[in-house]
């Protein structure tokens, strides 16, 4: 069964660390997976932390490392020095994990780090992949691969294997590969399993098994592996030639994140917190939208002061000041946030932008048409007055349709123009349309109130 | 490269389908991947995709339609006689696919494939998955494994191995059971490629891989699967007996469906539709969310109509109304939204509600005095009443210690009940908090003006 962090195993957990019960420690620890120890160290304190983790052999300390999040690493390298992180921590990672480590690091500790290294080799591979971009293929690829080439039998590819295999912890897939290096195909290891050894390995590799870039962005690369339901991807350099690959886990964190900073967005966080953290970071997170939504709110009581004769003499048109903000709010989330999961797939790409908002706004008129139906209705019942009855119904509609169609345009334009199209849901899009909506409501509140 | 879909290539698709040029369209279709199809599938007409469809070889049109969207596979489904969809479907997909279209299917036509079936076994395995919910590991799993005694040597491992393999697809473990069927651990095929011939599989195989029961929820799956890091994991019946196992690509669609969700829930969408559904479907999901929207509304015009003797006496008491029920949702949201995700990766269980809680109010009180500091200088220096001053800086001050305080006790309690925590994102903590969040303004502005 799954290991389940409860409180009662931490009491006891720092009671032992107190005693200084190494035996006790030990006994816990080696039957524990490492992502279970990075839960446990989240729960510690420095000095704990730091206590717990030197009890680790440098196999699963190396692991835990990798696991661990990022603020939590950060705060044991601190206390770690240059020397024992290279020969404790990163000789013992897989260079995808040793470079995101690395990249954390400032570049004097990057630099004693990366001397200290024995195997320059392994030094190399970091080195190469700092290079990349982290949102991108290469920055999410591994250099430990296991590669034969096309002209090999069986039995001369398993050999290899076996020799390949002591560097790399765990693989799924044989790239195949020519005499340049270039990216042939691929061989399942099952395939070799159950093929003759005398098979020549063209003859059973698959080569319709896609490839990337390195310069491919990671949202395109978990896009691609989620597709065609792939567990390892291929990475190549410009003409072709196998440089690394890519393993499903790395891109299950890359689909929670990309569904995580989405959904921050729209819920008005500016950084990727979470609970656990700090009050000021926690606080700090929150603090700009709140500015924004702030100015915005300011914006809309200055709009409403320029109506202020009107309200004086009809104080009911305030009333539906909020129904009508929050209306239009509500709406334009909707819109944006089914434009930004739609770009999010690729499935929206096919049509023109015209086309696109032409539908938006026939379901804003279809919503518009029944809400503003259903609150003419309330205020003939309720309201003595047919002009506010009127302006309510009419600015309801007009709101819709605009919060609508406004709620769709800003993430396709922001998507056209390469920023991040989840910038325009939340706290953004609800705020402009507040203040958008108030000044319809208001205007068409003193046009009715000439009329009548 | 990854395929693209393009219009042009479409338009040159339906070109070819009208022409009935079979020569061009298999042309095109076998150098395509599955999950690509199912993309081109989308796009088409009823006619063009029965058309196509019936091209293709059995084994990818197998395929094609797991890849298939649930609706799109419905429509062709539909057109389709039992009998067909038994021999040259079902009998060409695994286990999990199977049991997951068919329970798609009426209870008649699931009989109807079923007895039509001519691998009784296959028949056997999937009346077994479609007993499980669908939302547990025995709803995600499929009954193709290969499992091998703990007892046997490497040797004996391959032999078998290759025997069981025809029946399974792809395989990246091996499972190890004793003489009673129950998990033992597991091998993994690089191990066995590596190891000796005679040696034990005992002895090479790793007993610490996590496992799951039938009942265990989808989301602690997939939680279970990103935590560890797994491509596949074993799931076991009560007495610990393997049944079937989960892979990777399964789980990856229960993330970004969970994630979907959560997102849909916090922007006011009710289904789970697409930017390319109806605008039937896009407007039914929308209009649930608008009309509690509007029902707030209306609560919060009947609380401001309380007030209509302040508002006629003060009217610029109503220029705020909006700013203070917007930030109330605002904060709400985001309290409750830190909430869910904490939830939802499990990272919050360790404390109880009250402490929780007390973390969340010292943030709103940071953030509370903060904000109601800028709308005190701002209105100091525009409006002539200190009496309003005060009464916006206190009223927002409130408003967010409250409005925060309740976003993150809701989704508490809605967990602790076990509902959806992230039904009390989005809409419906912005309205409640509007509303709240303005007989609390309204309510400290008649005593200021009693007051001055």
């Amino acid at each position: 069964m799954p290991f389940e962090l409860t409180r009662i195993f931490l009491e006891k957990m720092q009671e032992f660390i107190a005693q200084k019960d190494e035996t006790s420690i030990h006994k816990i620890l080696s039957g524990i997976h490492a992502a279970d120890i990075a839960q446990i160290f989240r729960e510690l304190s420095d000095k704990e932390l730091l206590y717990l983790y030197n009890l680790l052999d440098e196999e699963k300390s190396a692991d835990v490392l990798a696991e661990m999040e990022e603020d939590e690493r950060e705060r044991l390298l601190e206390q770690l020095p240059g020397d024992v992180i290279a020969s404790r921590i990163i000789d013992n990672m897989d260079s995808d994990d040793a470079a995101d480590l690395l990249g954390e690091l400032s570049e004097e500790k990057q630099e004693e780090i990366l001397l200290s290294l024995e195997d320059v080799e392994q030094a190399g591979d970091i080195v190469d992949l700092l290079t990349y971009d982290e949102d991108t293929a290469g920055g999410l690829m591994a250099k430990e691969l296991i590669a034969v080439n096309e002209e090999w039998d069986v039995e001369l590819c398993v050999r290899e294997i076996r020799k390949q295999a002591e560097e790399v912890d765990e693989f799924y897939y044989v790239w195949v590969i020519d005499d340049d290096g270039i990216l042939k195909g691929t061989v399942s290891l099952k395939e070799l399993l159950i093929s003759r050894s005398n098979t020549k390995i063209k003859n059973i590799a698959d080569t319709e098994m896609p490839s990337v870039k390195t310069d491919t962005p990671s949202e395109e690369v978990a896009n691609i592996m989620k597709k065609y339901d792939l567990v390892s991807l291929p990475v190549v350099d410009t003409i072709g030639r196998l440089v690394g690959r890519i393993t499903i886990d790395d891109v299950v964190d890359v689909i929670k994140e990309e569904a995580e900073k989405d959904y921050q967005l729209i819920s008005g966080i500016t950084e990727d917190v979470e609970y656990t953290d700090s009050i000021f970071l926690l606080t700090r997170a929150r603090l700009p939208w709140l500015v924004i939504g702030l100015t915005g709110g300011i914006l809309a009581s200055i709009v409403i002061g320029l109506y202020e004769g009107e309200l004086k003499i009809f104080p009911e048109m305030a009333f539906f000041l909020p129904l009508i903000g929050a209306m239009g709010g509500n709406v334009g989330v909707q819109s944006s946030s089914i434009i930004v999961q739609g770009i999010a797939a690729g499935t929206i790409e096919l049509q023109g932008i015209t086309r696109k908002l032409f539908k938006d706004l026939k379901v804003a008129f279809l919503n518009g048409i029944f809400l503003s139906a259903l609150i003419f209705l309330y205020n003939i019942l309720i309201s003595d007055s047919f002009a506010l009855t009127l302006t309510v119904s009419a600015a309801l509609f007009s709101v819709i349709l605009f919060a609508s169609v406004f709620g769709s345009l800003v993430p396709m334009v922001l998507h056209r123009l390469n920023v991040d199209p989840a910038l325009a849901t939340g706290p953004f899009i609800t705020t402009i349309n507040d203040i958008i909506g108030l000044s319809i409501y208001l205007g068409i509140g003193r046009l009715m109130y000439g009329i009548f």
